[in-house]
């Protein structure tokens, strides 16, 4: 047989060498060794760097007993050498993709061809490249049509920031790098395609956070004639599909549905970790009846006393522990945090435990389901301070208490989002989705009467805890979609300066539509179990949004600008 | 049954409304009338207007003898309506899709979503898509790794002008869009990914010929420790494939292969229309014997006499018609066009026969294999210059007498390419495919001693004389690496700057490796029987790389440039 690949480590043992071969499938041992190799050969073997990409043939053989290697597929042979070529030696690495102690991330992304060599790196691209062509697969069957929309597209100032493209035919004008291809799905449908779905790349030239990265890969799919059950019912299909090819893992659908409202009075976020229990619960009405200042006051000003129940968990968190998650959720604006001790004769007690009735205390226990054990946590506060901070600390303490396994996979939808959240300091309604968005049919009359309580066609998919993808049925005549943009404050000469052909479009035949975008490069790192969105992409950029391998982006000449009409200004010289 | 789609037609007749109901799959009769339909329903659907969206409840029947439709599918039913619902009316659209006298291009693409709804488009569409899963299918079955890389890269000089994108959080510095993933496609063999492939968008800030466009879609894949016919090899399995499943054609593989060389010489092109014959013939030998001044003098000075027989064409070309063939070898630098008639005796005629000795018009219609009624055509002038004008008069003649059916399909590769071309005025070589390019084993030492007679191991796909895909097998090593970019004048400061990365990545255990790139909107273009490119392409861009249906590229706002540190210079107000 003839094998090629690189020499992931080699060493000499009783006149011959061992080679531990590497290739995209795995390692191989290859013995170069008397009888079948010569004596200069052996020697040649010897001298190979490691990291140095050889050719060879051989005959492959069993391993010798007690040799055999359980962690290698290839573990019980080895393949003797007849004939070997070095095809390219390796130059001293930087870092060897098999070392344990690795570099930081900084000179791996530098190296990225050393650092992609890795194993782990191997396999969550190969996983990458499956889950994709799952889902092609899965849209192929279900007869949707593989469109292309444009990368140059046209800037709207709505949403993110965009990444512009100087025109030079056109000059003093500018491209714009898609946050999407929404519109552009939407004129699909309006031309009569039916069912649309795109691997898309888009862009956004925001700060970046940890899982986020300027250019990005989503699953997008737009359907018409089809209802937000629709919609979600294929996706259904999708992800327990995906689970059972890529993870050999059953997914029990249709996935649960939940609405907004009920995640944010149960959760506190759109987007919970349901792979564990621990709800919020509503304590205001005890609350209200109590002497205690905060609880009453809390109660009294309007806003809530909400609280979790951490099972078990009394004799887990000492006082030292506890003030350092009062520290924590202060970070979500809580002033503070309240908690007891159910003891083992069921009753509550915390420092503030003497300032309640033990009547009310009872009660609380009660709405809480407190048991011997348990420890439960209050926040006092605005309905969106508890939520946000319970929700943070719900989803640390899961984490700390390992209250799920890491292979769990968890997905689920979150409906009926809010059309329009209100932008606190200027008082203005913004799009919560996006301006395309269909309020639900029975709250149509609301986009005039209570915009804060008209609820949308929306849903989200949620996969362990994390947004892994959003969609709504849009709006398909022009009378509503003008509406919209009314009371987003979008006049009629910017709508139609925007988003004329939209609006033109919508005057000529469009169907009843809607879609999903899913963000392949969150699935592919949930999937795989991955935190760090970087170990999915084969070339990331930073979080300062540089290549580090080609060092992008780099200095262009001058010409170039002056072609594209442009001068730089302002920049301060290194 | 429930339907829905478009009102592409309607009339009534006999008390009943009769409506072509178009969908993605097709048109449907509905029929709207007694006795399934009240008075009331038949009225409205009377006033539906064209275009508008309805759906539809009835019953399917058989169409009464005589009012079948053989053109349709659906021809032989109806479906009578008990139930309709107008989803969306259409205001008086600029044109309809089902109009025979199509308005100009611009107001198409202005109204892409209107244009899109012709059927031509929809199944130019459908058709690209269902080549795109083939294509996807076949390489995951061949174990491809389907492979993102960046679309926000690093500008390199080489090669035509990068589209360029400013940055925001390094000042005075830009991203470039790829010309194509070149160089990260050979970052991932170093890595070890063994076959990669994934269609890539790909930029290009060109001028736009007809079949241009500024953004374009690539099938990219590499492969490491393959040679030429492996990589060959494969694609002749994906277009016999792909011509399979799509038009349902065989294909017989392997594909006919020719060498640049010979290609030139019996086509004048390396990309030669093969669906027919009319070989150029060199009779530099002949035309060197004689006493006319235009061929001997030309022999004389070292270029050539090269003609083409045109069978059975005597007659079907008038003085005129010639003259005006004359005049279209002219443009591509030619001083005249030399031609004669067979005579049913098998004699030359011609207005110059008289310059020529008998013998010698025998030797040369021995040469053309000429026969009575053949007319043959020549040039005398450069190698270069009879290249370009027989290749330009054979494929005008080739449409002009028909000698191939439009449904024909022939794919072949060319082989062998120069590594270099040199630049007539500056004397300076350039790479013909890109300078990661290997030379052919047996010329390596050519790089040296003689660089124009040095062959690359490179091979272009040619589909019914348009090229449909190119590649190379790349350098390997640093050094030869170094060599070629030394012999194209890029020195190695220059060199480490644009290539760093790559000279960085081929010393630390580069394997052999080549690939190909496949032009997608070509081979949809080609497959599809169409000639502009824009009908195979969803929203595609003017030659003046202008969207027209989005406006793009547009206006931003001078807050967006200083973000970018930018400013525009020389722009004229309209």
């Amino acid at each position: 047989m003839t094998l090629c690949g690189w020499v992931e480590s080699k060493r000499d043992h009783g006149g011959a060498v061992f080679i531990d071969l590497r290739d995209r499938y795995g390692l191989t041992q290859v013995v170069v060794g008397p009888p079948e190799a010569e004596a200069s050969l052996i020697d040649e073997a010897g001298r190979i760097p490691t990291e140095s990409v050889i050719l060879i043939k051989g005959k492959v053989a069993d391993r010798l007993e007690g040799k055999t290697n359980d962690k290698l597929d290839t573990g019980d042979i080895e393949v003797r050498t007849e004939h070997l070529e070095i095809l390219n030696t390796c130059a001293t690495p930087p870092f060897t993709p098999s070392q344990s102690d690795l570099p930081g991330e900084d000179l791996r992304l530098k190296y990225r061809f050393l650092d992609l060599r890795r194993k782990e790196m191997q396999q969550g691209l190969m996983m990458r490249s499956k889950i994709i062509k799952t889902m092609r697969d899965f849209f192929a069957e279900h007869d949707f049509i593989d469109v292309e929309t444009p990368i140059l597209g046209r800037s709207t100032p709505e949403g993110a920031r965009d990444y512009l493209v100087p025109s030079r035919v056109h000059a003093g004008k500018f491209y714009a790098l898609p946050q999407s291809p929404q519109l552009y799905k939407q004129i699909l449908m309006v031309a009569g395609f039916d069912r649309y779905v795109q691997l898309a790349k888009c862009f956004r030239d925001e700060d970046l956070r940890a899982d986020r990265q300027p250019e990005f890969t989503q699953l997008d799919l737009e359907m018409s004639f089809v209802d937000a059950d629709d919609v979600m019912g294929l996706i259904d299909g999708l992800v327990a599909r995906t689970a059972k090819e890529v993870l050999g893992k059953e997914v029990k659908t249709p996935l649960p549905r939940m609405t907004y409202d009920e995640a944010m009075c149960r959760y506190g976020h759109d987007a919970p970790d349901l792979r564990f229990d621990m709800e919020i619960v509503n304590v205001t009405s005890v609350a209200a009846k109590t002497e205690f200042r905060v609880f009453r006051g809390t109660a009294d000003a309007g806003n809530f006393v909400r609280g979790l129940n951490v099972k078990d968990a009394a004799t887990k968190y000492s006082r030292r522990q506890i003030d350092d998650l009062t520290n924590y959720v202060k970070e979500f604006g809580a002033k503070g945090l309240a908690w007891f001790r159910v003891e083992e004769d069921g009753t509550l007690w915390s420092p503030i435990s003497k300032n309640l009735d033990e009547a009310h205390l009872a009660e609380i226990k009660e709405l809480m389901k407190g048991e011997p054990g348990d420890l439960l946590m209050f926040l006092a506060d605005t309905w969106e301070v508890t939520c946000k901070g319970l929700y943070a600390l719900r989803k640390r303490l899961g984490a700390e208490l390992k209250l799920y396994s890491p292979d769990q996979l968890d997905c689920s939808w979150i409906t009926e989002f809010p059309m329009f959240e209100k932008d606190e300091e200027t008082g203005n309604w913004s799009a919560m989705h996006h301006p395309f968005t269909a309020p639900l049919a029975r709250d149509l009359n609301k986009l005039d009467e209570d915009p804060a309580a008209c609820r949308a066609q929306a849903y989200d998919l949620v996969i362990n805890g994390s947004e892994a993808g959003g969609g709504t049925i849009r709006i398909h005549d022009s009378t509503t979609q003008s509406k919209v943009f009314e009371l987003l404050g979008i006049d009629e000469a910017t709508a139609e300066d925007r988003f004329g052909f939209l609006l033109n479009a919508l005057r000529y035949g469009a169907p009843p539509h809607g879609g999903i975008a899913l963000g392949v490069d969150r699935w592919v790192m949930l999937l795989a179990g991955l935190d760090n969105i970087r170990e999915v992409i084969a070339f990331p950029k930073t979080q300062k949004a540089a290549d580090l391998m080609t060092e992008a982006p780099g200095d262009v000449d001058t010409d170039q600008l002056t072609e594209l009409h442009l001068r730089t200004v302002g920049i301060k010289k290194d």
